[in-house]
């Protein structure tokens, strides 16, 4: 890693905060714009007061996950005024590093305009891993939260065995739970079994569903629909960890009276300095090799 | 047991309600009074209007935790009247067993006055021990919620290794923290060692504490006084899970500006079903033997 | 699965003749041969004495892992006269399957030729998860054999993270071990955060080796060259797991006093029983779908 | 702890020559007497050829486990020639500490007589706990050995819940097996449950035998007779690991051809440098208070 990288960190939320702090930490300059209010930078970061003071000179500029809502500004939500784009795009320097969360095509489009180079950090498996970590202790929090029971001792089913599905059972058992975890492969049965939970087909989930005091869903396609919902006992709580569209037919259950929680985007909500700490790490990562 | 037992369940709060189903649904015949208000009481539970239709006939009659808040009527937060403790005492029928929590001195010489038999379910070993389940989830909820920080990854530090600590280390360390826990005897350190945590004597508490984004009093004496709580880092979150008086200093934490929070009577909180399940068992335990 | 499925065990060692008692516990008609010697198959299995015999009428007929040695015979260690795979190719009903561990090209030859169909489950990808369960056990075992300290508490290095490093991790740090693990990408330095245990860049692999009491390869591929074998501690164990050409200089670690051990094929010395249980969970599966 | 604490090992196994070697480690001067044979005792020992050289100074002299076989000399395996203990006693110096295990009264008369402190390490409770640490993985290793299938998704059973079977069934635990553990209070059944394993009444252990795989003893009174024996499996292992007189018939055992192991002293049979490390960290801990 270059020993002068400078970092300029561009709007965003308490991730967005806390990452500055950290980059400054380890030592690195950082510039950070787009942080009025609220959010605790540390005297640490310098807090210039905008985009373009921030981006001129830094090696990598860093914008936020998503890194913009509406197409022409920055998703800067602790900004009192809009931060521009453009106002990224047109100071960075040659050959810098713009990483940002869900880049769009246009991104790319003006990295080769204008001589930067361009990388979503949230396409990096390894961000996609330990950010499993934060979004399964947010079910965990949860589903304590939400329960009359201890997690120790309930039975839970966990539909899917993905990478949340994964730490997910992990903390779930470690707490004392008795966990069923269904998959559709073989492969993925044989690993719930050497990782010491329940393995179930698919096509029993169903049929397993009765005397769980909780339910997760990590699968995003419909498999919570009317039928099975139906089979969920009294008070058991289902909560839905899949990205859009999910996996439960959320009127039905309003219908049938199950709570159900739709919980999206839990790293940020629940953990945003792990969360800006797992960024820090990927960006790292990418400027290292 | 007896297949006869008759279960009075007079007063109490969620967990008490859950306990008289529990019973219902272990076979026994359940009379309850005292549940006017929100409480659910499923319907295999025979709700009565009065102590003394509830009691009369009863092999088992069951108080809640605490008894009495005033001396004279019991705990019932869910009752529109006040039920006298007189009404028990003079209902109950000979020989049958009269358990509650925290029974004072005078609910013996009721029991020799009138011939029924007074035990206090709080005062034997397994109840809390099973207690300390919900106390220790209760802690990693709280902590959950309070922290900026996965409990994964983070530094935390235990103080005392009690039935309470050892269920919360174990916790802690399951979620994937690093912990350390401090102890006074040489054997309690060995334990420590063996469950794997990192043991640390009492001496050496303060020099523990930065790096801790999470600090557990468990030891009713104070630990953490001014000096110790100067020690703590910027954002460490302290929660106190002794009983009274308690471990800390909370007028010096005000000062220092640290997050201290005392944790009270956790298990009827955050988990009322399976404390009134732990009851249900140490009680079933008590009559059988 | 057809109701009516037969099965004939052909030769192979102490796994198949358990899996042909627990196919037989099953439910299902099962004969064997190739058992002269030593094996115990149990009363529920049919003995015969040709593999004519067997594999006459049988949907289903299982041969060893590998299947053969010599490339004319079953690879039958517990049979007196050797077992002609013609015999098998031959009296294989129409549209029956035969399944062997690491089957050559010839055997989907004779398939074709005789009419039967073919499949190796050694080349399921659940075998192989599973398989990954004995093996770390093994590995554990010998560890336990082998060293003058325990587990617990012991610094344990293990180079790559593929299916037998995720097991043989998850079982020596749930024994008390202090583990690190390396590997090259950073998706797996995540997972091995995630799960708990100490990630290391392969880069640094021989600054981790001082202070391990021992050290087990899964790669491959020449990781342990003399001059990383010189970074080991005096009295430090060094197992290797890779499968051929392994990942240690043997005549390196001979030369350096290095005990070095190459232990290859675990699951079917350590754990016969549960390696022919999951050819017999793997093949069902073959069946099933 | 005085800073210039002079050690003198007199005597013992591989435990006592780690222990030697530990203690120089330190930054301790060790001197060692005993140890013509077998063991390695580093160059960081200084190795003299009588008790009285190695005893003359010594703040702190350490005697084996046992202390004595005979009753007249030190237990000495690794010497040629005997060592009489009368060496020691009078050669000791004043307020010097004389330890080692098991020490019969004699040895505190001597103490009384010649002016120096007699302490047994084996009397303290910290030693005892980190023994069963050892002790476990013993166990756990000669069931590996033992058995025809893995730990992992075995049913295993434990007889008694005192510091040997709480580590052991966590090791067993975490390897994945499905652990009974039969304790008579209910608070250790609480434990039981609280730890994750499935508790069960003494009464009902005869009935939670089918189906195990490994059975293990640690209550040191006759558990398994004959009647109970006979309920094992076929094949079932059956691991005693309680002191004298043990808790299984096994004669009863071998006329019902059961596979039943009397593993006693396992720390220094299966791990004798971390048995030397607890020895030795008795030893500090009874020096420093």
């Amino acid at each position: 890693m270059p020993d002068k990288t400078a970092f300029a960190v561009i709007g965003g939320d308490l991730r967005q905060a806390y990452l500055a702090g950290l980059l400054a930490k380890d030592g690195f300059d950082v510039r950070a714009a787009g942080f009025d209010r609220d959010a605790e930078l540390p005297d640490t970061v310098t807090k210039v007061s905008s985009a373009r003071e921030a981006v001129g000179g830094a090696s990598c500029i860093v914008l936020p996950l998503p890194y913009t809502l509406d197409g022409a500004t920055v998703n800067a939500p602790f900004s009192r005024a809009p931060v521009p784009l453009e106002d990224v795009w047109t100071n960075a320097g040659k050959n810098s590093l713009v990483t940002g969360g869900r880049l769009s095509q246009s991104v790319y489009d003006k990295a080769d305009e204008y001589g930067f180079r361009a990388a979503d950090y949230y396409k990096r498996e390894e961000l996609t891993v330990l950010n499993a970590i934060p979004t399964a202790e947010g079910a965990v929090q949860i589903a304590m939260e939400e329960l009359p029971v201890t997690i120790h001792g309930s039975r839970m089913l966990e539909a899917g065995f993905g990478r949340i599905a994964k730490m997910h059972c992990r903390d779930l058992s470690a707490l004392g739970a008795d966990v069923i975890c269904c998959a559709r492969k073989y492969s993925d049965l044989a690993w719930i079994k050497a990782y010491g939970c329940r393995p179930a087909a698919f096509a029993s989930l169903p049929g397993e569903l009765p005397g769980c005091a909780a339910v997760f869903n990590t699968v995003p396609a419909l498999v919570f629909d009317e039928k099975t919902l139906s089979r969920l006992d009294r008070g058991c709580l289902l909560i839905d960890l899949a990205s859009k569209p999910g996996g439960v037919d959320l009127e039905a259950a309003g219908r049938l009276g199950v709570r159900a929680i739709w919980a999206l985007s839990l790293p940020g909500k629940v953990a945003p300095m792990t969360s800006g700490a797992i960024i820090r790490d990927t960006i790292l990562n990418m400027i290292d090799g």
